[in-house]
C-alpha cells in the first residue's frame, strides 16, 4: 500500500514561524513521524509540499498510490482544480488540517474537499497528520 | 488520564440498522475497541449513550474527566444547551463523527460544536473513535 | 397493518388552551376518532404523546409498526434528532399539522422532516389526522 | 356543496409519461375517483385542466363553488395571478401535490398558495386528491 | 398624443369584490374617468384587460401609442415576458398600482417592472391611474 | 384642507446643479407650482426643506395639516426617526421621489417610508410633486 | 400574586463555574435574593431549574402562576416547544439573561422567546433577575 | 431524425426593433438559415413561436421531435411549467440564447432550464441557433 | 454617582400621541419616577432629550456621568455616530426601550448599541426607564 | 485569422480517466478534430494546455490571436487573475465547457468568465468546441 | 488650488480619549500638519468638524473648493444624505480613515462613499490624513 | 529601512494595454518613481511582480524586509495562501490598488488582505504607489 503525503502553501515555514501558534514542530519533523509511523504500520509512504497550486494539481495527476494525505492550506478555501485533480485520478482522500478550522475566520470554514474527501481531521497540531495517516490505512484495509 | 466517551441521539441503532450505510459494527463494539485502545494508550475510559439531550448535558456536568470524545449525532447541529455544558465544564472534548458530515444535507455542515472543540474527527466510520481517542489522548499528553 | 401515532410537545393541550385557534377537541378525541377510523380500514393502531424530544426518539427506535404517522409539534423545525430516528428505523412516516404551518411565522415554514416524509398534510385541524391516515394506509396498501 | 378541482399544467400527461415517476393512473381515473367519492360524500363535483396560467385565472373568477381543490402544477412557485384570483373571489381552497414537494428542487419548496390555502396536502401520489377532497369537505361542514 | 391603459390579472373582479380592501369603483368606472380626463387633456386613450400573460405581451407589440399606463397586477413580480415586450417596443411606461405594494406581503415588493418604468404610482386606489395620466402626459410634453 | 410639503437633504440644490440628471427647474419652480395647484384644488399648502434629519422631525411634530407631501431624499433609505414621527403625529403622508428610485443604485431601492405611507409616486422629475399632490388631495377628500 | 421562574440548561453551574465570566454569584444565591424582593414585593414565588426541554415544557404546563420570569439559557435560540409551551398557557413572561447575549457570538443574538415575551432583561449578571422581578410584577399590576 | 425549434416571447420582434441590441436579422431568417443548416445536416425541422407560456407547453407536449432546441426569452426565469413540460415528455433540448445573458441583468442570470437542458449556447446572436443545431445533432447521433 | 439619561428622537411625543400604544404617561411624568428613583439610590440624575443626531452625540461627549442611560429611539437603528460618541467617552451605558423591539418590524430587531452597552432591557412600557436604573446603579455599585 | 485554443486545469486527463463520465475522447483528438475544423474554416489555430493559473495568465499576455476559445476548468469559478488577462489584451474570446456546469455542483454555477465573454457554450462534450469554434469564426466575421 | 478638509462625527475627541486605539495627536495636531504640508505642496486649506449630518451637508454644499478630504467618522456607513452632497457639488473627493475600518466590525466594511470617491485611504493612523492630501493634490494636478 | 513592493498579476501590462483605464504610466516608470522616492526617505527598497500565485507565496516567504507594498492585483480576492504566506512571516504591510476597487463589480469589493493590512490605499492610479509608500515609511517609524 502506497500513500502520497501532499502538504500545500506556507507549510514549508511549520515550526520557524509563529512558533506560539503553530509549535515548534518543522515540517521535516512531521515528515519523519509519518515516515515512522508508514514503517509501523507496514505501508510505503511519500512526502511533497508546493507554494503552487498548479505543482500540486500536477503531483496528483502523477500520483501512483493507494490513498493521498493532504492539507491543501491556503487552498483549502480557494482550490476548485486541485479538488477536480483530487477526484480526477479516483484516488481516496483524507484532509487533514494542524489547526481546528472550523474556530477561525469565517472565510476558513468553507472547504472545497471535504464533501469528496473520505474524511477530515482537524485541529490536533502535528498529531493530526499521524491520526489522519492511521484512519487512512484502517480506512483502506477495511474496504479491500 | 481519565477520557469519558459520550454518544449522541440513535447511536444506539449502530450495526443493526441500515447497515449499507454504517456498516455492521455496533455501538458495543465500538466501545469494545476504545477499551481495547484505553488500556494499549494507559488511560481510564467510561462511555454513554443516550437519546436525550438533557441527560447528556448532566452526564457532561457530572463528568470526572481529563477529556471528552463526544459524538453529539443529531444534536450536533441543534444543541446551544451541549455545547454550554461542554464550555461550561472546560475540559477539553473533540468532536467525532462517522459519518462525513461536510458531503450530507446542508443542514449537517453546521456544528454547533466545531468551534469549541479541540479538534474534530468525521468519515472513518467506526475508526473515526478510535482515530480521535488517540488524537485527544496525545494533544492532551503534549500540553502537560 | 399496524400504525404508531405520535404527537409532540404541546399536543396535550390541545382543545383546554386557546380553543379560538385550535378548537375545542381534545387529543383524547383526536385519538378516539383516528381508533374508530382505524377499526373502519382495518388497521392497528397505537397513540403517544410525550413533551421530550428524547421520549419521541425513544419511541420511534421501539416501534413495530409498518408507518408512522406524526405531527412533531415544535419539534418540526429543530430536530434532527427525530429526523433521524425516522430514518434509522426505516419505517414510512406522514407528517401531520393541525394548523397550516405555511401561513405562520417564518421558522414555522422550515420543516426538518418534510423532506424524507411519504407526505404532509397540514391545515385541516384536528381533521388533518384522519385524513393523514386514510392517505397512509392507502398508500402502504398500493406499495404492496 | 359544490366543489371545483384544478389541475394545472401537465396534469394531463398523467399515466402516460414518466409512469416510473408520477404512477400510471390517469387523470381521467383521477377525476373518477374524485367523481365516485364526492356522490359518497353527497357533494357536487367538477373538474378541469390546463396549461394556461390565464385559463386558470378566467376558470377561477368564473367559479360558483363552496370550495377549490387545486394542484397549480408548476404555476405552484411562479403564478401571483392565480393566488389573486384564488383570494379575489375568496372562496376556500386546499392546495394539492402528486409529489412530496419539500423533497424535490429547492425552488419546489416554495409555494405561493400555501399562506393563503385552509390546507395543503403533498406526496400520497393520486390518492393525495381523495384525501384532500374528504378534509376539504369536512372541514367546510365543520365550518358551518 | 395616444395612450394605451392596460389593466393585467384580476383588474377585471374591481369593485365587484373585496370591496372593504379595493373600495367599490368598478374597472368600468377607472376606464370612465380616464377617458373624461383624456378628453380634457386632449389625448386619445384607450384600454384593455387581460388574466393572460402571453395575450398583454401580444397587446403591447401591437400598440400604436406615444405612452402606456399599465398595472400588471400579479404579473408585476413574476413577468420577464411583459417587460421585455415594453422594453422591446421602446414605448414610455408608467406602472400604476391601486394598494400600495410597499406595505403588503415580501414578495409585492419586488417589481420587474420598475426599474424600466419611466415612474410608478402606487397606493391611490382608483385615483393611482388618474394620477398617472397626468404624470405620463405631463411627461411626454415636457419631453418634446 | 392643509397640505404640508417637505423637502430632504439636497433637494435645495435641485436646478442649479446635475442639471441634465435633475433639469434646470428649481425648488422655487416647484414649491411655485405646487401653490398654484393648491389654489387651483382649495387647499392651503406651506412647505419647508432641510438637510437636518432632526430639523425634519421637529417639523413633522409641529404639523398642524391634513396631509404631509414629503420626499425624504438621501434619508428616504436612513432615517427610522422621520419614519417615527410621520406614524407618530399620525397625519397620512405621500412619498414623493424626482427620479426613479427604483431603477438606480440597490440602496436607494429600500425606503423606510413607503410601508407606511398612503402612496408613492417616483419619477416624474418635477412632476411627481404636482401629480402627488393632486393624489393626496384627492385620496383625502374620498376619505371623509 | 403568584410569580414562577424557571432557570434553563446549565444555569445549576452558575457561581461554581467560569466565576470569571459568570461570577461567584451561585444559582441558589440568585433564588434567595428572588424570594427576598417578593417578600418586598408582596408575591408569591417558586421556582426551578433543568437541564432538559421536555421537562421545562412540562413545568410550564403545569404551572399556576400569573406572570413567569425565564432563563432559557440553551434553549433561547432553540426551543420551539418551550416557546409553544408559553404561548400556550397564555401566561406572559420575561426573558433574562444575566450576560449580554447581544454581544456574544451570532447564534445568540436570535431568540425565539423575545419576540412573544412582555419584555426582555439582559446583561445585568445576577441583578438581571430582581431587575426582571420588579419590571414584570409592575407591569402586571398595571395591566389590571 | 426530426428537430422541434421554439421561441419563446418578444422573439417575433427579431430584427424589426431595437436592431442596435439584437441586429437586423429576422425571426424568418433565423428560421430560413436553419433550414437551410437542417437540410445540410439531413435532419427535418420545425419552428415555432408564441409569446403565450400556455402554448409553449402545448407545443411541447404535442411534439414528435427527437430534439428540441428551445429559446425560451422571457420565460426562461419563470417558467416551472415549460421546464416541466420538457422533462415530463423526456425529449433532450438544448437551450440557446441569442444575448450573453450572464452580462445582463441579475434576474437574467437563473435559468429554470439550464439544470436538465442537454447544454446550453448564449451570446452568438442569430448564429446561437445554427452553433447550436450542430451541436444538438452531433449529439444525438453521437449517443445513438 | 451621577447618571445620565437620554431620549432620542420622538420620545417628546410620549402620552400624548398614539395612547394606546405608548400609554399616557408622558416624558416629564418617566424623568419624574426616574428622579424619585434616583434620589431613593442615592444617585444624581440628568436627563435630556433630542429629535437630532448631533445634538445627542454632544450631549454624549459632554457628559460628566458614571453611568448612562439611554434610549436611542429611531436612531438604534441606524446610528453609528452615536454608538462612537458612547464608546469613545466609555462611559457604562444601558438601552432602554419603551416597547419590546423585538417583535416589531424586522429592521427593529438590529440594535446597534446592544453589543457595546452593559445591558438591554425593553418592553416593560414607562417602568423600563426604572428597572434599566436600578440595574444600572446595582451592577456600577457592585463593580467598585 | 488566428485563433488560441486554451485549456485549463486537469484537461490533460481527458479521455484516460472517469470515461463513463467524461467519454473517451482524449484532449489530443479534441485538438485533433478543431485543426481539422479550422482548416475548413480557413483559419490559423493553435493551443494550449496548463495546470498552472499564472502560466494561462502569461500565455494570455503573449497571445497574437484575433480570438479565443477557452476552457477554464477548474479556475472557471476562482480565477479573477485569468479574467483580467482576458479582459487586459482584449481579444474577444468564447468560454467552453464539456459538461454543463449549470447542472452540477452550486459553486459551479458561478462563472468570473461569462459577464465578459462573448458568448458561452456548455454541455456537447468534446462536441462543444467544435460548436464554439464555428461561433466564435461566424461571430468574428460578421463583426468586421 | 483650494482643498477643504472635513471631520466627521466624534473626531473631535481625537488625542484626548481611547489614546491607546486612537494614539496621542489631537485634531489640532492633524489640522496643523495638514496645513504645513499645504504650504509645502502650494495649495490652500480649510478645515471643518461637526458631530451633526446636516451641518456636514450644509458645508459641503457651500464649499468653494477644488477638492475635498473627507473622513465622515461614523456617517461612512449611514449616511446617504452626505454622500448625496458629495455627488451633487460634483467636487472630486477622497475618503479618509485612522483606522483600518476593513480588520474592525462587519457594519463598518460598507461604506456609502466609496464608489464614489476618487480614492480612499485607510488605516495610517493620523498619517491616512497626509497621504491622502498628498494623493489628491497629485491626482488633481494629473488631471488638468 | 528595507521595503519590499511586490506587483501581482496583470501589472506588467500597465501602461501598454488600456491606456485610457489605467494610464499611460508603464510598470518601470512606477518602480522608478518609487525608487526616487525611497532614495528621498532613505529607504531601500526591491520591486518584483509575477502572474503566478506561488511565486507570489515563495517571495514573501524570501522577504528580508521591514515593510511590503502590495497590490495583489487579481489574486486580493482569490488568494488565502498569499495572505497567509504575509501573516506568517510577519511582515507589517500595505495593501495598494491603482483603481478604486469599491466603484467596480461586486466580486472585486471583497479582499482577503484588507483585514490584516496595516493600511489599504485605493483609487489614485499610479500615485497610489508613492502615496502608500510614504505612508508605509511614516507607520514604521512612528512604531519604532
Amino acid at each position: 500500500m502506497r500513500i502520497l503525503v501532499l502538504h500545500g502553501p506556507n507549510l514549508n515555514l511549520l515550526g520557524t514561524r509563529e512558533p506560539d501558534v503553530y509549535g515548534t514542530t518543522t515540517l521535516a519533523e512531521v515528515d519523519a513521524s509519518l515516515s515512522a509511523l508508514a514503517a509501523e504500520l507496514g505501508v510505503a509512504i511519500e512526502s511533497a509540499q508546493s507554494n503552487h497550486e498548479g505543482v500540486l494539481v500536477d503531483r496528483i495527476q502523477a500520483a501512483r498510490a493507494d490513498g493521498i494525505l493532504i492539507n491543501p492550506g491556503g487552498y483549502t478555501h480557494t482550490s476548485v482544480a486541485i479538488r477536480d485533480a483530487l477526484t480526477g485520478v479516483g484516488i481516496p482522500f483524507v484532509e487533514v488540517h494542524l489547526s481546528n478550522i472550523h474556530g477561525r475566520e469565517p472565510f476558513r470554514r468553507q472547504s472545497l474537499f471535504s464533501d469528496v474527501a473520505i474524511a477530515q481531521v482537524a485541529g490536533f497540531g502535528p498529531f493530526s497528520y499521524t491520526v489522519a495517516l492511521r484512519g487512512l490505512v484502517e480506512f483502506l484495509r477495511a474496504k479491500k
